[in-house]
């Protein structure tokens, strides 16, 4: 009987732009790392927080990771409780996914220590009730892309059904997280509750375009759906210089740019040969609006929640 | 010098369902044909009409066939100009795509006359030109589909890409056009103007599944995404036994069913083998609902436009 078990899961771009709440992407370009260890008491306890940040919430309710172990484990009736030490090298309140990249990594960490495990796709709905903690409800993107990797449609919500959708080779994703700050929450609460007839029907003639150029490695296609004309000109002014990057990512030949989740950071699709004059052009917008920022890169297909080796059982 | 030349175009399936504005079918159960008579006088004249209907309008704004073929005639700046016949097999007012399938035949067949044709996907501002007799704006997704067959997208309309949607093998549309009239421009006057951004998150999350599932061949994905949350909901009262319609075709294993275009008609996706029971289940409904129905099926992969062999120059 594993004393201890370990997982990791990746950053995700939530809505890939023009795909909000339906779509999410895997970008492995940091992992959140979650070691579950098993213990007599009942319940989910916090133990070492390591990496980027200095500390975490230790309440469940405030936690995306020990939320998850805790719906996981009631839901598969253990006696057993657990702690789990976190480290975080997603940025926080990046719109990069990290509290989902958290959740899902603890719910396979908890996972791995049951008798009888779930298989990984089944841990969706524990992960997602982690994930309620950063917004309720609380959206599938970045959860379904950090659980399954690569790009993941929500195709229905009930019953559940989430898909795969076929990434396209030679595509790199490059994303900037600038130095600002947005809440999900708070970045949904600008969202107007209704929309013209007329921008329901771009948005879906793009994310029709753009999922049938993914599923056929058709870039015109790809160039053609990749914008969000539903939720992006609602959130631009979260960040002054969207326009500009994106101008600039555009012109240095990114096949789209956008937002990943609700922002602040902001990512494009780029051939891989073009990715290094993408990144530099939106680099230098970045500078040019006097906004600090850091890239990262990773390629399409992304891994998703993996087992890492467990440390050894010294708790 | 070819003094005639005749084309078909099949009827079509508009919006797909899930697909308003976006998508379209060709339904290669009925065409339209015309033949295009080269003329010494300029200017576009209509000529025989036959088959389903006694007449047609001879104003060359409120052809649909004729406005396209002055459309064409007058890009290509030719010094000739055309009689046009027009065997009408589409039935007129159903949601059939019937005015498209005469501006596109139209088209093709005055195309063939010009000493240098246009590729026929080039033909496509042309039969807009015509289809705008029937509503301006003009739709896009009966003109597309009767123009390239199977299942098309309107990718983008500025510059314009449209493109084909790989059809799953093994499905079967049937079609029912009931008793009843519509106006596309009556249907469209329904519509509101606004719709809940949450109705446009669940239209999305359709139409990409939708897509998808055409794409990989994902019969889940297809039944997921085969729904109109967006404009179905706004039209029903059109067609009071819809719901019963819809509900019978899909309790035969019907992958989806909804309004062809505007309606009244209503088609429902199958798989070969349920074709039959879904058919027998769909005409049942309107038998209970007292509303005489006419059934029509074909195949996803139905041909678009075609030249048919030139009738001998006896004008």
């Amino acid at each position: 009987m594993n004393q201890a078990a370990r997982a990791s899961a990746p950053a995700s771009i939530g809505n890939v732009g023009v795909g909000f709440d339906v779509l999410g992407q895997a970008f492995d370009a940091a992992r959140d790392t979650v070691t579950a260890h098993r213990e007599t008491e009942p319940g989910v306890r916090l133990g070492a927080v390591t990496g980027i940040v200095d500390s975490l919430p230790s309440d469940v309710n405030a936690n995306t990771a020990l939320a998850a172990a805790d719906a996981l484990l009631k839901a598969a009736g253990t006696e057993f409780g657990v702690t789990l030490d976190i480290d975080k090298q997603i940025p926080v309140s990046a719109g990069m996914g990290g509290s989902a990249a958290s959740a899902v990594a603890a719910a396979a960490a908890v996972n791995a220590l049951l008798e009888s495990p779930y298989p990984i796709a089944d841990l969706l709905p524990f992960a997602l009730a982690g994930e309620t903690v950063s917004a309720d409800p609380p959206p599938w993107d970045n959860v379904m892309a950090a659980l399954l990797g690569g790009l993941v449609i929500a195709a229905r919500l009930e019953p559940a059904l989430i898909a795969p959708v076929p990434a396209p080779s030679g595509l790199t994703a490059v994303l900037f997280h600038p130095d600002a700050k947005t809440e999900t929450a708070a970045a949904r609460g600008v969202l107007s509750e209704h929309v013209p007839l007329q921008t329901a029907v771009e948005h879906a003639r793009r994310i029709s375009a753009f999922t049938l150029g993914c599923a056929t490695g058709d870039r015109a296609l790809i160039r053609a759906g990749l914008e969000d004309v539903l939720v992006e000109p609602q959130r631009a002014f979260l960040l002054p210089e969207l326009g500009a990057v994106k101008a600039a990512a555009l012109k240095a030949g990114a096949l789209g740019c956008s937002f990943s989740g609700s922002g602040p950071s902001v990512f494009a699709w780029a051939e891989d040969a073009d990715a290094d004059q993408v990144q530099q052009a939106m680099a230098e917008a970045f500078v040019a609006a006097g906004r600090g920022a850091r890239a990262y890169r990773a390629p399409l297909t992304s891994e998703g929640v993996r087992l890492e080796p467990a440390p050894e059982a010294v708790r």
